[in-house]
């Protein structure tokens, strides 16, 4: 198979920093594209994937899911895109393609396993997928997002990872108008879902472990923020028909289910890696549920984009230069950032 | 207001045996109705009254919540009842009757809460109420059931808690043909599920921890019976549409959220005192969830009873004479029954 170069920046192990380096790409096949990358968002995956938190990392890596460019040349049967039009790619590149789950493009549970678009056995070339931090990619284009022309192309890269996360749990536990929603933490994923949940038309309130982040929620457009750690706040708090909760650190999940309607829904985005406590009469009674969601498939990210676009949705970003990229990854593992670095690859 | 005097079987601390006692009731409202019981069903929340395991108790206490008996006297405006029909009372016997839950009959949900059959606060008389291990029970018509003519009317009494607490999310999360159930563990709960699903027309997979339950499985109807200590048993198990978990010790749950397939549940009925723990993880990829349910209402008990006299399922029980009680409960403690002991309330 032909490849050609390109450079990107990964790392070669757990405690080294990111550096550039030269990698391949596969040589178009007749349904790819390739894809100039002109952004990409830095989302925590990243960082746990490239420190090997949930293991199965294989060195050097190359992070980057969250990829917004410009199609630079189309296969021969490519009829989705054309050279210079503006594209993206998020966790997906490729999946089984046969399954149920890729026939209602729900690729993300697809029954032989998906290809996620780095650290994953790469099909054409062997070794391991290649991410976003890269100044190229080559993907089947019918795993290539049309990405709308967003003012701020940047901003909009997030919304392939932390947009598409929070947007199909809303959309799935019916985030609308009447429906009062929770959103548990404001960071990466939560400040999305805030503005994507109003967008939907439901009522929003925001739980956070931060007073300073309290009027930062309703500048995002919360109806209400709620101090978690305050008892008195939260003992006034109920009725909700579905609370979203993107943290990713062990914390005590009782005391939302507790808010919840009947029939109501906890539904984790964010991964904490120790195991959760649940007391089996906090859901037994009012028949509510604790679940969970993981992005989503290809239609529905297609769905997201163009939903954001039409109300004016995009990330809040800190833009970096590709050279800022070791002390971004320092910041976001201290939840230093506001609320999303999104790397400039033309830099 | 006016009472009669009756016989019941109470207890006056946890650590008292159950003696019998004169107990008051009230004397019939225009929408009441006295019911001779001539059967009480023994179930394990009763023991855990008794001996105050979730606090709350109030002494004496006169536990009973799967009560059949025949219909003794009725109230001038009751037209739902003759003198002689066979009734039944559950767990509820009263609710606001106003809010949207009580509107939909799911008065298990009721806004202003529900009266329990015992050890709830009595409206009438003060004090609390008392429940079915006594010779008689007078109660609002509305939450009284009528009670088909089983066979053996003894082994349906605990279709009123075991039954319906199964019953009710085997329907909601939709138990039918084409659909996979499982149910963990083989009790009064366990026993009564694998007969209401497979006569729902799933197919049914129980996993028990006791060899010498598996044959017991078969007998009672599972297509499939998994010994869950053994892990290659369990490696093998997967594509469950809904897993039924009727266990009130703590367990891992994780080991079963991992059979289930894409949008499966895992629904529990069983209490266990301790929290459970669950890993993000396993709800998130697939998007599972873990769910609870408590009881049914009045509307549905009465459908799960019709159901259950249609297609000839009673409870697996030992009946027992009211002398025998005190012995009961130590071996229910023990988990010494198959399935459910009754007590014959004529003895």
């Amino acid at each position: 198979m032909g490849v050609t170069q390109t450079k990107a920046y990964g790392a070669d192990s757990a405690e080294t920093p990111i550096h550039d380096m030269e990698i391949k790409r596969r040589a178009l096949l007749y349904n790819d594209v390739e894809i100039e990358i002109l952004y990409c968002g830095i989302c925590h995956s990243d960082l746990h994937a490239i420190k090997n938190d949930w293991g199965g990392t294989t060195y050097p890596i190359v992070p980057g899911h969250e990829i917004v460019g410009k199609i630079t040349k189309t296969g021969d049967k490519v009829t989705k895109f054309n050279v210079g039009d503006l594209a993206a790619i998020g966790c997906i590149v490729d999946s089984c393609g046969n399954c149920q789950h890729c026939h209602n493009s729900e690729e993300m549970f697809c029954e032989e396993g998906w290809t996620v678009v780095f650290n994953s056995p790469d099909k054409h070339l062997g070794g391991m997928t290649y991410g976003g931090f890269s100044k190229s990619i080559v993907a089947d284009a019918n795993y290539v997002l049309k990405m709308p022309d967003f003012d701020d192309l940047a901003a909009a890269a997030p919304l392939l990872c932390a947009g598409i996360t929070v947007y199909s749990p809303l959309r799935h536990w019916n985030a609308a108008p009447g429906k009062k929603v929770g959103i548990i933490g404001i960071g990466g994923l939560g400040h999305m879902a805030i503005k994507i949940a109003k967008a939907m038309g439901a009522h929003v309130t925001v739980f956070t472990t931060s007073p300073d982040k309290m009027a930062d929620a309703q500048r995002l457009g919360a109806d209400e923020a709620v101090l978690s750690k305050d008892a008195e706040q939260m003992k006034s708090q109920k009725g909700f028909d579905m609370i979203l909760d993107t943290v990713s650190a062990k914390h005590d999940i009782n005391m939302y289910i507790n808010t919840l309607k009947v029939d109501g829904s906890l539904v984790l985005v964010g991964l904490p890696n120790e195991p959760l406590e649940i007391g089996a009469f906090n859901v037994v009674h009012g028949r509510k549920s604790l679940a969970g969601s993981n992005i989503g498939g290809i239609a529905e990210t297609q769905e997201m984009l163009e939903f954001c676009k039409e109300h004016n949705i995009t990330a809040d970003i800190e833009l970096i230069q590709i050279s800022e990229i070791n002390e971004a990854m320092e910041r976001l593992e201290n939840n230093d950032v506001k609320y999303r670095f999104v790397i400039d690859l033309k830099s």
